[in-house]
Order: structure tokens, then C-alpha cells, then sequence
């Protein structure tokens, strides 16, 4: 077998939903991965995804996600389910050798998250969590900036947001507005990313307490549909500075995905963080000295848009080319372990969705990390 | 004497901080104004100001603000002196028969104010703060299309921040830090911006609650140097939406300006509300109906940059216009009184600035309006 097949890896993707087309199409087009098979819990649905989305006559398609699981040319699942239903076949997947992409939230809580993860790491395996923006190519100069000490400076403040205009059609129906489904609501499917981009932003580093606002907002099944919080780091930083993050996520506003880091010497600015506006190619602004001219009538800079190109893969097939890149390495490298950065960060980023949650459920009071 | 004669309404100014060289600009860029007078607690930093600033040899220059207040030529004053000071001297040039234009925060809190208003109006004098953006072309527009139900909908979120990065001499000397002085602090000076923001999006309607959030800074004096609040319209809109607002402003962060405005159609963003980064011309940014593309590869549209051009006076020139204009309508035509929409805007912004600043002496206790 030639080096190039050994190393393609042959994804099973468990369950149909809407964002398994976007992930099934990058499986197909990152170079070193291929769709092999495909799940739902009724062989009707799984076979109309594959029509739908004009899957490969050779991708199998089964009608029980243990089937998919029982396949021994699976090397790995991605599993876009309900976060309810994650730790059961999340931890059925690695009991049967198959590297874990599932999607965001990747648990109800930290607990069940680790379950999944003690799984994967008993077995060898790679997890990750479906961030795809973590992958961009902006995403990495933004890093790059950010960590530059003679550019952005020290962190002093975050804000994100990830906002949508749900329909009366998703408030009856969806499953993340449903209490037994995702019982997370908004926070988990979108103040997920705000969180992530906190945590991001502070190169993972835990922060000193969080703090539900009182503008959280839930429906009649107690579900978060909007909330915000306050994230703080207390200790300070090298040179003194301490961190506040404000965070913002809603199934009732319009759409919005915000993103602003403002240091002690600039600002970074974006307002498409987590889906850029275009495939090809994405921006953000970064505000270096930011003065006011004399008088105060204007400023001394203006904003520099900083353009990233994305043309070689889409950032959803940049994180299934990471996935595969390690997941292959494990697989044909003896001694090759799976990389601790990724659990890492789903880890971190559920624990600040948990402790978010845990302070609404008190009535905003404080969680101390 | 002619009609435009009697039309130009002489200012004096009362206080020789940095900000009045702005002012003193915008008073001789606008039509029916003219500098008559300045005043200092020392006659030589009155005159030093005169010299460094080029103003007309007519320009009266008083070592004292008693003197400037007994000039029968003064018709209105402009007075940017430290908070603390405010409700002596405005209601002294309300009692001398002065139209006054005040820095803002207006006093420490509404109590005060209400002094300074009742002063005004009981001697049929115009009141107004210098929020100077409240009077650019850009406002202007923004609110038009805020307001048309076709365009944004429902606010259902806002999000404004005030932030600049001050120097370490500013934290030893700065009026501002100092808490007999200005102990609103940053608040007063810089989230005096966001949350008449808040109020202009709101159509000046009061919110039902306000809290601050636990990220508030106060330095030794107690004074606060940064903080965050959550204000809140519990009441449903006709259409049933609620809004939320944040808002954020700070000395330890580097400059920033923002204001997002979220409704259930649409969203309207900038990053230089206060202050625009050209003086002839600013821009916002709008987005109407954004939705992914299938698959949620990007939007289905890109935010659209609508520019305004400010190229007649700058916003403070606008600002002392409109004064002004109400001032000499008062002065030449009977009947005509003050304009009661000013006092009542720097009214409820001081109300939402004492509730934020009581919500942070409560540890961050809501307060109900």
C-alpha cells in the first residue's frame, strides 16, 4: 500500500445534520482525508443526505449509528449530534478505535467532556472540537499579532459576540432550544466561540472568576436563548495589566460575530470571526497608537485592514486537515501520540460554558475558577 | 443695530482646559457665534491661552470667572471646568442671565443638575452639555435609518465602549482621577458617551434596570478608572422585543469608540462615534438581513459603508450652532423659550450615569429606574 493511501484517513460521519454537508464537503476537500461513510438513525435520511449532497456512489451509508461504529475501515467519526447524545457514542467511537471531530458544544458539561476524553486517550486516540475558525489563516496572523509584544501589548479587553436571528420555526423545533437536546441553548452553540475567542486571545491561560449579566434570557424549557458575561483575569500579566472580557451570545438579534481585543498600544477589530464574510479571502482591522490629533478633531491613524487569503481550503477543511494530519501520524508513525492541544482547548472552552452556566443558574453570583 | 447683529450670541468661556481650545475654534467656525470673552482663575493662564491659541486681540480676558460672569456683553458661556465645580458657577451664569453650555458630565450627580436646570429655566435661559457627536450629520443619519422599521427592525442590542489609554502623569494629575474633583471618573468623562448612546438608540427612553459589572477599577482615591454595565428595557416593544445593552469604558485600555446597534433585521456598527477619525467626512457601517450562504460558507451580503460628509463645520462647530440658534431665537423674538430637549438629554444620561455609579457602590446591586 502506497505511503499516500496508508495515510489518507476515512472519516464516518454519525448523524445527518445540516452542518455535517459543510464538514462532509471538506472531508472531501482536504488532500489527505476521505468520506467512507455516513449515519443517521433512519436509512431514509441517510440515503437522502447522500442524494442531496451528491455524496460518492462508494460512501456506505447505514441506518444506526453502531453500524457506522462496527466498520472497521472507519478511522475516524465526525459527530455532529445532539451535545446530549455526545458522551454515549463519543465514548462508543473511541471504545471502537476511531478518532473523535465532534462538533460544538462537545459535552453538557466538563464531566461528560471528560469521559469522552479519558476514552480517546485510553485508546490512543485524537479528539477535537468542530472550532473551525481556530484554523483560519487569519485566525493564525491575528495570533501573530496579538502575541507580538511591540504591537497589540498587553490584553487589557475583549468582546465577542455571536448573535442570530432565530426563526419561530427553529424556537419550536431545534434541537438547541430543547431542554433533553442541548440543554445549552445559545451558550453552547454560539457563546461557545465567544468563549473560545476569550480563551484565545489569553493563549488559553484560565481566567479568575466569571459572572453571568442579568440580560440572560430562557424559554419555557428553561433553555439559555441570550445571555452575556463578565470574564475577568485578575492577576495581573508581566507588566501589571490585568484582562476583562465581555461576552455576548443570542438566538434574538440580528447577526453579528464580533470580535474586538484592545491592548495597551492597539486594537484589533473584526465583525465576521467566526464565519468570514467571504471563502477566499477574510479581513480584520488593527488600530496601532490610536491618538487624537490636536484639538482632538480627528485621529492620528486610521484603522489598517489586514487581509488574509483562504484559497487553498476552506477554514472547515483546514480543521479537517489537521485532524487527519495527526490522526495519520498516530496511525502509521509507532510511538506518534495524539496532540494534547486540541482536548486542551475544548476542555478549557467547556469549562468557561460551564462556569458561565453555573453562574445564570445562580442568579448571576460569581464562579471562581 | 442689524438683524444679524443682534443674532450673533457672544461667549464667554469659563475655564481654560484643553478642551476649550475645540470649542473656542468651533464658536468663531460657527455662523451666529463670536468668542467675547475667557476667563481664568489666574489672569496668566487666560492669557497664555489667549496667545497659544490666536485669539482676536478683542477677546476680554478675565483673571477671574466672577468677572466674565459680570460682563453684560456675555450672553452665553461655555464651561468646562471640573465636575465638581459645575453647579456653583452655571447656576451663578444662570442667575447672571447666561445661556449655558456645559462639558460634560454635567454636575455629580442629578440632584446638582436639577439645580443647574431649575436655575435656567426659572431665568428662561437655554441649557445644553457638549456631546458633541449627538450633532454630526453622521448621528443624524444613523437615527434616520435606526428609526425606519424597513431598515433594522427592533433594537434588540447595543453595545458601546469609550476607552483610552492614559499616561501615568494622567493618573497623578489629571482632574479627572481625582475625587474632589471628578470622582465620576471615567465613567462621568467617558461612559457619559456610551450611555447617552444607549438613550439616543432608545429614542431617550429610561431603561428598567441598570447594573455594573464586577470588572469596575477604582484607583486610591476611589475613583473610578474603569468599569462595565449591563442596562436593560425590560418593557416589550409593540412588536414584543426587549432590549439589552453593554457598555464599557475605561482610562486602562487603548482608545476605542464603539457602537453596535443590533436590531431583529439589522445592524449598524462604527468605531469612532465620539470623535470621528476625519474631521470633512465619517462612515458607519450597515448590514441588512444577514444570513449565511447554503452550506454557511460566508453571508449572503457584506456590511455596506454609508459616508457622511461634514464638511460645512465639524460636530462641534453643529454643536455651538444649534445653541446658538435657539439662543438667539430666544433673545430676538418674544415668546420664544428654551428648547426643553437638550436639558432633558443630559438629564437622563445623568441619571443613567448615577445609576451605574450607585450599582458599583452596591457591589454591582441592580438599580431600577
Amino acid at each position: 500500500m502506497a505511503e499516500t493511501e496508508v495515510a489518507q484517513v476515512r472519516f464516518g460521519i454519525v448523524g445527518c445534520a445540516n452542518i455535517a454537508r459543510k464538514v462532509a464537503r471538506a472531508i472531501n476537500l482536504a488532500f489527505n482525508s476521505i468520506l467512507h461513510a455516513i449515519a443517521s438513525r433512519s436509512i431514509d435520511k441517510a440515503k437522502r443526505f447522500a442524494s442531496d449532497n451528491g455524496l460518492d456512489p462508494r460512501v456506505k451509508i447505514y441506518g444506526s449509528y453502531d453500524q457506522l461504529l462496527d466498520d472497521p475501515s472507519v478511522d475516524a467519526v465526525y459527530m455532529p449530534l445532539p451535545t446530549s447524545l455526545h458522551v454515549h457514542w463519543a465514548v462508543m467511537a473511541a471504545q471502537k478505535g476511531k478518532h473523535v471531530l465532534i462538533e460544538k458544544p462537545t459535552a453538557l458539561d466538563v464531566g461528560e467532556l471528560d469521559t469522552i476524553l479519558e476514552a480517546c486517550q485510553s485508546n490512543g486516540l485524537q479528539f477535537m472540537d468542530g472550532s473551525m475558525w481556530l484554523h483560519h489563516p487569519r485566525t493564525v496572523k491575528m495570533k501573530e499579532m496579538l502575541f507580538d509584544s511591540k504591537l497589540l501589548g498587553d490584553v487589557n479587553y475583549i468582546y465577542s459576540t455571536s448573535t442570530t436571528s432565530a426563526s419561530p420555526e427553529f424556537f419550536e423545533n431545534d434541537i438547541r432550544v430543547k431542554g433533553n437536546l442541548d440543554s445549552l441553548g445559545a451558550l453552547g452553540d454560539l457563546g461557545w466561540y465567544c468563549l473560545g475567542a476569550v480563551l484565545w486571545a489569553k493563549n488559553y491561560q484560565l481566567p479568575t472568576v466569571v459572572t453571568a449579566l442579568p440580560d440572560v434570557t430562557t424559554n419555557s424549557d428553561g433553555v439559555i436563548v441570550s445571555c452575556s458575561a463578565s470574564i475577568q483575569y485578575k492577576e495581573p500579566s508581566s507588566s501589571g495589566a490585568t484582562t476583562n472580557a465581555i461576552i455576548h451570545c443570542s438566538f434574538l438579534a440580528d447577526t453579528s460575530m464580533d470580535l474586538s481585543i484592545t491592548g495597551s498600544k492597539g486594537s484589533l477589530n473584526l465583525n465576521d470571526f467566526i464565519i468570514p464574510q467571504r471563502e477566499s479571502s477574510a479581513s480584520f482591522e488593527f488600530t496601532l497608537g490610536a491618538k487624537f490629533v490636536d484639538l482632538h478633531i480627528g485621529w492620528n491613524v486610521k484603522p489598517e485592514r489586514v487581509v488574509v487569503n483562504c484559497d487553498e481550503l476552506p477554514q472547515e477543511g483546514l480543521m479537517v486537515e489537521e485532524f487527519t494530519r495527526i490522526v495519520a501520524g498516530i496511525r502509521t508513525t509507532p510511538g506518534v501520540l495524539p496532540d494534547p492541544k486540541w482536548p486542551e482547548i475544548s476542555r478549557k472552552t467547556q469549562m468557561l460554558v460551564d462556569a458561565v452556566k453555573k453562574s445564570v443558574d445562580l442568579g448571576c453570583k460569581p464562579v471562581y475558577f
